[in-house]
């Protein structure tokens, strides 16, 4: 079995990056789409991308249930699930100073299966409405048959780490005396036009969840 | 010390979505800016964010000597490198078939440092070209004291695999004769304005890396 857990250790370097501010880890999590998911198997490491939701304290992930993740992970496996929003470039006068501004959370910590069916079903509507608020009530409830399908895992949010960093980059004095130019630039996500699929009758309207994404 | 690695166990789950072609693997590396790295430390899983670079048949990632990264990868350990881009939202008919469009690469191996310092030099300049083409020979490369404060880590591309879905949801017949909205919607990242820093001078031009970038 692993060593306890200490959060401690995430913040060994660039501790001043540190969002001290739960609060604010949490608004990361809620604006990220997708997380990356660590865990360890036959002693070596994997990370694989996944949907996720969020209800108070708990993390939702999901996946067929005879998939590689979840095939691990529905026996209580450690988890580190680590989330990261990029927000820009950082370009430096020193090749050494060159950054990312980002917001990066990461959630350490035991993931356990979900098996009552209305938690299940619970989950899965947190992490349909992750996706897009509101998906949930428009759309059809998934059968007994998909539920099997399903594997859903909990994490609690007690180990949670968040980092981020902003602005413009820090160069040396001596540096900064240099006639170069340094700064940085915004990177950001933009939602493009809806597409409707083959089988979407041309009169219908887009529904109330896409169209507050484009709000 | 871990089992062998048999890249046939990545993709034993949407095989379809498999991309067959390695050079479409590696475009997504290069088109990727933050990679998650996974390790091992204590028997527990960690995934962390980082930038990397590329040349040929190698990855490149590095950091501050003293990091929990590299303080753990410098005797040459097991690492999973996930790249994720994320292209879009899925909204089918039913929760189930709800999906992202992506194309995600894995890379499984052993990270070994660099230690001389013409190859160190050489990987350090692919991560900050990789951030930003051509930035590289515009900046001051690092000092002797910066280079023995990073670490630079190499791992192989011999297991790479990746994965992409596109388009439209996929709902069953019968789903498809439900009068609901179902589609795709494209989501992509724009690059902003460049915010020169507060020792830029405003008559100097911005610098031909910058220039590439917003064309």
């Amino acid at each position: 079995m692993s060593q306890p857990l200490s959060t401690a250790l995430l913040l060994r370097r660039h501790p001043e990056r540190a969002m001290a501010d739960r609060a604010a880890a949490i608004a990361v999590l809620d604006e990220a789409r997708v997380c990356h998911v660590g865990f360890v198997e036959d002693g070596r490491p994997w990370v694989i991308p996944t949907t996720y939701g969020r209800d108070g304290d708990l993390l939702y992930l999901h996946g067929a249930a005879v998939g590689r993740l979840m095939r691990t992970l529905t026996s209580g496996l450690d988890v580190c699930v680590t989330v990261t929003l990029l927000d820009g470039l950082v370009l430096a006068r020193s090749a050494f100073a060159h950054s990312m501004n980002y917001r990066s959370v990461l959630v350490a910590g035991t993931a356990v299966e979900v098996v009552d069916v209305d938690a299940k079903l619970h989950a899965l509507r947190c992490i349909v409405d992750h996706v897009l608020p509101g998906r949930w009530d428009e759309v059809r409830p998934p059968s007994s048959q998909e539920l099997d399908a399903t594997s859903v895992l909990m994490l609690p949010l007690d180990n949670i780490s968040a980092k981020v960093r902003s602005g413009a980059p820090v160069d040396s004095k001596s540096d900064r005396a240099l006639t170069l130019w340094a700064g940085d630039i915004p990177l950001r996500q933009v939602i493009g036009d809806p597409r409707p699929d083959g089988a979407v009758c041309e009169s219908l309207p887009l529904p109330r969840s896409v169209v507050g994404l484009l709000e």
